[in-house]
């Protein structure tokens, strides 16, 4: 769509929300929600289709120095827990209707009771669908060398775009972005810090729970790290050095987004930061998220605010893995659904405002 | 449940929301609703069952002077938009399978198309169950009498009573509280005034929408109602003199919901009102209550904080008709089926923190 067309049917837009049978602006931020939405998909009466929530999986090399309040290996074993329907994840898509893959990219050691090993789908009745999509037995510790070579990096971007482009089939246009890896906050914080320039100790926060020597341990970790490439260098040059596998999908996964009508529900911190940096790559990224929440983790209000975000949700919530996107999914659909389904005044014979 | 009961079972249930496969705390404030749940429920594995939304509509006589941004025939229009399914909460029930019930506490000029005349349902297929329980044909205008006889009080406070005893049957635990009248928030505004003893002008907002004049003209006309009365009044005694009668009948809804187990989730800024003056008539309503959203209404979050709440939403509605209890039904939801159904750290074989 032109800017022009933009417009218009940003008008036509809020002009169907005022009209409908409620006082002028009484549905607050799903007001403003509802015209996103139209402009995302490009219609005056959008419909949300077959929602789909992507969870990228990754270990990462800088957990080992203890990056993290828990052990590397439980990413891992979180990766069975979701295929035995067991997480929080589990129960909120099967809640909400909402399609669940997890992918595995690039968590240590292969799972091979969870997951086949050609990139084939193994799915339990109550679980998540699990793909294998592993870029590599977790990135390399970012202290000393980048975290992923360029054509791991491009692999797991094009990994990203196609499983991105698989859940935006014709009949869908709504996708929720989630990850889980542990130690990738950690991550998030140091492409956060270098993308923006914020202090590094403002972009650094707790994750999964680190106390007060753990946070300042995850600091000096990140601080070393980029002491060691501290040149200028551009989004996709950062991912390679301070990124994880599944940030990388997740950027995939985005810029495959922006390259067609649908709505993608960005969850906390770590996707967040994705969405900034492959809006630095295709700038029309924007247009089409809408934010989920605003999590404990320190950087993620400042960040959100930079992006001109508005949360749906603030409830401290910091576990990941897409929880907070799922939770808010119910309020992204009824702002839609008040849009087209409710009487217009005119219809409804109510009369309108005094004066 | 006795004290030493109650502390044990909040016990249980912190036990197990921290015994779940995520990081210590990382719900934020859903784990202290599943918490809360559990003891309103009397459970450690609390399931919300069959939910009811009650919207309680009135008309107010303080309406024709001018209290409101719209006229006062929009609270008979608006029954009949309910009845045919186009309102707003229309939708929000339709999304969430929550059972809606409309009651006619006392609209100004009965509606014989939409309801018939004996206190039976009509029903079409989208819409909602609308109910007669018509104590008078609106209020009277409290600045010159009270609003109500004592007896249209008690007659109110027993439909209350009697309807939400209808929604709490045995197979359900869960009742959502809205309201709808053009000129309920003044009535509301009024009654927080002298329950809380907050200067007025601090009480007063700007309901469905009014201008500066307007709400100076509001504040005018409450401040008159208010020197009529002046003498310090028990809690059913200021319903009388200032309360609607979709205000008294929230009010016997809320005390036989603190009578049972089972949760009540709360509306906007009428809604607290009610559940405020109830709580001074039985403690144990504080118990049963989940505080859906802060609303725009400016005493809202004063009085949420008086109370001790912490509302789910903050998206700046101003809708009432139970609109906000309705969008925050899945986080309630959601919070009782991740403490029940996720699997615990020791069950899913996950490893849990560090040190």
């Amino acid at each position: 769509m032109d800017g022009a067309g933009e417009q218009a049917l940003a008008r036509l837009l809020q002009a169907r929300v005022d009209s409908r049978t409620k006082p002028l602006g009484s549905l607050g931020a799903l007001e403003s929600l509802a015209v996103r939405l139209g402009l995302a998909l490009g219609s005056a009466t959008p419909r949300l289709r077959n929602p789909h929530l992507l969870v990228f999986a990754a270990d990462h090399g800088i957990a080992a120095a203890g990056a993290s309040a828990y052990p590397p290996e439980v990413t891992r074993q979180m990766l069975r827990n979701y295929a035995q329907g067991g997480a929080a994840i589990n129960v909120l898509a099967r809640q909400h209707g909402i399609a669940l893959t997890v992918v595995d990219a690039g968590v240590r050691r292969a799972v091979p009771d969870v997951a086949d090993a050609a990139g084939a789908a193994s799915v339990t009745p109550a679980g998540a669908r699990l793909l294998e999509r592993r870029i590599g037995d977790g990135t390399q510790d970012f202290r000393f060398m980048p975290a992923m070579q360029a054509a791991q990096r491009e692999a797991a971007i094009l990994a990203g775009r196609e499983l991105a482009a698989e859940c935006l089939r014709s009949d869908a246009n709504a996708l929720l972005l989630g990850e889980m890896g542990i130690g990738n906050t950690a991550s998030a914080a140091l492409l956060l810090h270098r993308l923006t320039g914020w202090a590094l100790a403002d972009c650094v926060g707790r994750g999964s729970g680190l106390d007060d020597p753990g946070l300042e341990r995850k600091r000096a970790l990140l601080a070393a790290a980029a002491s060691r490439c501290p040149a200028a260098l551009g989004p996709l040059e950062l991912l390679e050095q301070f990124g994880g596998f599944e940030i990388a999908m997740l950027v995939g996964a985005l810029l495959e987004a922006a390259s067609r009508p649908c709505v993608v529900v960005v969850d906390g911190f770590t996707v967040t930061v994705a969405v900034l940096l492959a809006s630095r790559v295709d700038p029309r990224i924007g247009d089409r998220c809408v934010y989920s929440h605003c999590s404990a983790e320190s950087a993620h209000r400042r960040l959100l605010d930079l992006l001109g975000a508005r949360p749906l949700l603030d409830l401290g919530l910091r576990l990941g893995e897409g929880s907070g996107a799922a939770l808010a999914w119910p309020l992204v659909e009824s702002s839609a659904r008040l849009l087209v389904d409710m009487a217009s005044f005119e219809s409804a014979a109510v009369s309108t405002r005094v004066g």
